[in-house]
């Protein structure tokens, strides 16, 4: 399927199917926060940031084990047309609950929390516009906020100097079959035409963390499947590069 | 990794890395629903209905198209420990969120919503007893409550007699690996101890409608997600079978 | 009212006004819980368990007492339509409090919380399937889900063994008049008929605990009252044998 | 037990055991509400309004029958320590859930639906001072609201000027069993100390309407539970004669 | 605009333009509060009360300072139309929760926390029957239960008798500009109408604690905002009095 | 108060007591609302969105007068320290809600609303980073939106060219007394040292819309508040000129 002839299909923002939409972090984006940066998948942007306190939860207390955890929401016009809020409506959707939980156990994927020690870290991804992908933008730039605020536990000697917290990177990217082809990096346009619909979070090493596939019509073959993982794994080298540059390492 | 030495290894519960444990889909187990089935894997007991009304909710009126939706929960003390009801405190956690909107896609992927005309279809998924499963168990034992409450408002000139409202059937298995060995059908025990964790729901033609894999501890190689792909392959052919045999096909 | 004219009433489903459905109690229904029951009032089916847990809520700790509540639910689709889930609505029904609160004072009144110390036990009585008599069946049946508990609790030495925390068993029944007539155990189609209804609460012994009549159209005479509880006491010294004969007492 | 000796029992505000505390019923408090009444027992008060508005709800439309309901609420301050609002808290607790169906099927009772016609009553009780039968002087209360209310909308012409709306006339009234005595209308500090506490609803003509019995610590004997019932309704056919009284009848 | 013609008009319930309405306090209307008072600005009845706990929230503890916070809330008769309770909602409205804030801020002006000590009052200010000015008649009757639970803990020996906890002395008035004319102490009726609204709170000594002033219609000039301030501070000195010989000072 | 002594005085951030801080409006920054302003003072940036919207609500339908509304919101770590999401927490701030109806009834003020027809505007405040006058940048960018909006709606012809939808601008600032010395356009640093605290929303013709001043200690006299409107003039001034320049009018 990522043949010769496939590779010829050109999309609407005109890239080829293997290739991501423009991509800028820029880090350190609140002053407020430990850690931050604003990620843009082409037209998705989001605010990621980290807040470091001392101190977990009290069931995890005595343990010697930090605590990491996210939570994703939308500005209610980020999208085409507006969302009510959900602290409005009184209470969390289905879907912001979902991505929530996927982006914290990506990032708990990359933590070694003995490490951390007993400190809390929390990200919060919030889309300020949404175009495709903002789950895999949350969490690549989750990672890009993750790292800052732990450079900054280590400045403030709240995490040993010496100490490997972060045991690799993690990006993710989304990746998906329109018309039959498998294409990578899906903005909203391509998303709402998608059979089937995948987001992959992988490590900088090129191991998965989650695979996320879904049938939105026809269910899907196994090739169909292993040609998305591999477009998801260019994809994810590219955006392991851009974090790395982004963190000057 | 399905190796002849790792088929050798014994499970806690006597099973081969490959074998599903007891199934029992008991058909018709309620009075008052539609469509129902009592669905075990093993200790697992998910008790499935599927409520049938005349019309669609007001957003799908008119377009001649039917609505098919889940909910699942869990009974308090369904588990080792009482967890809380969600209705005393007055919302739905995440996790119940997450596997709701799964078992409904689950479902939606092999009907034919203009084939069920303007009827709205609820299966309502809820786990009496719990041991590792509960959604796969809930998506294998939904499909059987769904296909009987067709059948009946097929008999009632609801749905037309000809009509292929089900284009395929599904169901669902968890795959992980524990100790590096992939295993099929984690019952509690294995699941809390695997090192990665996989859901998997197929069609009966044995094409894929969701595959999610998790990460729980160290991220996992691409050989290791096709060797679990393998087994949740073994797993839900035998379910399609069972499912089958139960609706008398 | 209960004369020789009334007792050759032969009701719908057949039964003398005084007789009661057919109860069936299936002791240690669920694996999990350290006591459980599903009581069957007819085709009205509750799975009761008893959670045993050391210590109190924190406003009754270093008493010396102990503390056992309630709570009572349905399955959405244990009735012939549909209802709503109360956890997706956000908030508890008055109706599912008022019974919740009912059984919890029910089995309290047959408690020495002295005897059961610093512990809590809660009962859960979930309706499967409801044919009237859900609440009634649920009291009846959460006794013999505390008594396994406490059972339990003996066997590991949570509660002394010569501990007399039960002071007395506990049963109710619902009785009503229809077309005129005080009849003993209502099922649906009955108890939407009653023009007066009634839950009466009584112990081994043959004393109240909880009587509570409502005139659903006409006010009841005193006459009436008189009748319907001595139906009532037919009904609870049944349930007491049965209960005793599920205990092996 | 009413005998010549308990009759002789003494109570801490002087009253003999078949007393009513001082009555005081102030119709037309509200300069707002079509029907409304403050009042008082003992130091218990009362506020009750009547809201009547043309329509029913959606469910009734085109039945030409109509509704009548009630809320129940209690002041923070009313009672001896001040209790959080439940508009803070945001549920409703299951006790007030619990009173506020009371009075709706108590007053439901007396209401011709159908005489009614398409007509709305809401009957809010809100407990401005509470020292025990909040309850009962409720319901006690919001019939001669409801009675004002009716009047109110027969001179708009909103309700036929001959329709019998109310059948009978409503009162309710607590009794217990303190010391192994009954007495009638306890004050909080009775309450607080009886073994057996009833609450009772009974018509003009001295029909039962509702009969809530419940042990608080001892079951209770039939030969009690009589003896209650003859106080109570002494109580309330004092009740009657007061709410006549004040409506001028 | 408070010249010699405006004097001339004449409102609907025949007051000057800088007259308040006839103002009644009932100290110690409530038998259980610590401090209470009655208040009626014309047909506005609202009921304060000061509930007085030893202890400070949490995060005040050990600072030696105590705690004055504030409930506002209404009755949902007590406006011409009934209004759902917000229990019943389930969440409080901006309305409320603006009100409650602005109640709270007020007396917290007036009261010296160190010399409270480590102890709470709340105060909870329910309006009973509205017709305009609820809240600032909420500020000025707090005021005098506030003082009276002061008292009581002095008498109480829970607050040294030398302590002087009330700084100075609070109340608050509405003031408009209805048909161009500034107007003090609105009721409902003129409330509905002003172009300019406005609540002003004063200390017994004259200065402003509070000044809320929002244009309905048209914004407002400098002029009458001054004129507006100017009426408020004859409103509110005249309040001051009632106050002072309502306590006895 | 703002005499040759206090302009000598030099504040933190080196302005003087009547000096703005830098503001910037960016608008049109988001691609999705149909008008849209990210607006910073100093290091609160707020990002205001307009969504247009054929129709009304319910309640307004066939008067010919459109609907303008407002929610303001602040990310969780737009502060100094991490605050909990009101989504989560399931229930709106009282500070929230009171900032919300503020925005929307500042910006009521100069809109027409019989000219912008039968539509609905809803302006979203989204608090991207906090550092005093969130409230006030929020108004300030909110006009820009709106006006954005209105000229959007003008070219697709949703209302007519024509029109004058807006009568004014409106702009809004806060003052605040420190140390005695009345100063404009606080930060966070001054505005927790602020004696009193003052929000004064000006139109572009220099009149008052809102005027909300409190004492956060000291109760203030008349003339401190004739200083702090002096200030707030000077500010809302700056402000509609600069809005004039972002709008190129």
């Amino acid at each position: 399927m990522t043949s010769a002839s496939t590779t010829a299909v050109v999309r609407a923002d005109g890239r080829t199917v293997d290739q991501l939409r423009e991509i800028t972090i820029t880090r350190g984006w609140s002053k407020q926060a430990e850690g931050s940066a604003l990620i843009e998948f082409g037209n998705t942007k989001v605010l990621c940031t980290a807040s470091f306190t001392e101190g977990v939860p009290r069931w995890l207390k005595g343990q010697g084990t930090g605590w990491v955890t996210s939570e994703y929401a939308m500005l209610p016009r980020a999208t085409n047309t507006r969302n009510g809020r959900e602290s409005v409506k009184g209470k969390i959707g289905g879907r912001t609950h979902e991505i929530s939980r996927l982006i914290g156990r990506s990032l708990r994927a990359v933590i070694d929390t003995k490490a951390l020690g007993e400190n809390t870290i929390v990200l919060d991804c919030d889309v300020l516009q949404a175009d495709g992908g903002t789950r895999t933008a949350s969490i690549t730039g989750a990672y890009v906020a993750l790292a800052e605020a732990i450079e900054w536990a280590k400045t403030k000697k709240l995490v040993k100097a010496n100490a490997t917290v972060l045991t690799d990177s993690v990006a993710a990217i989304s990746v998906g079959i329109i018309d039959g082809t498998p294409m990578l990096d899906l903005p909203y346009e391509e998303d709402v035409r998608a059979e089937t619909d995948m987001n992959v979070v992988v490590t900088g090493s090129g191991d998965f963390v989650e695979v996320q596939g879904t049938a939105e019509g026809v269910p899907f073959k196994r090739a169909e499947l292993d040609a998305l993982l591999d477009l998801a794994l260019i994809g994810t080298k590219d955006l392991a590069r851009i974090q790395r540059e982004t963190l000057g390492l």
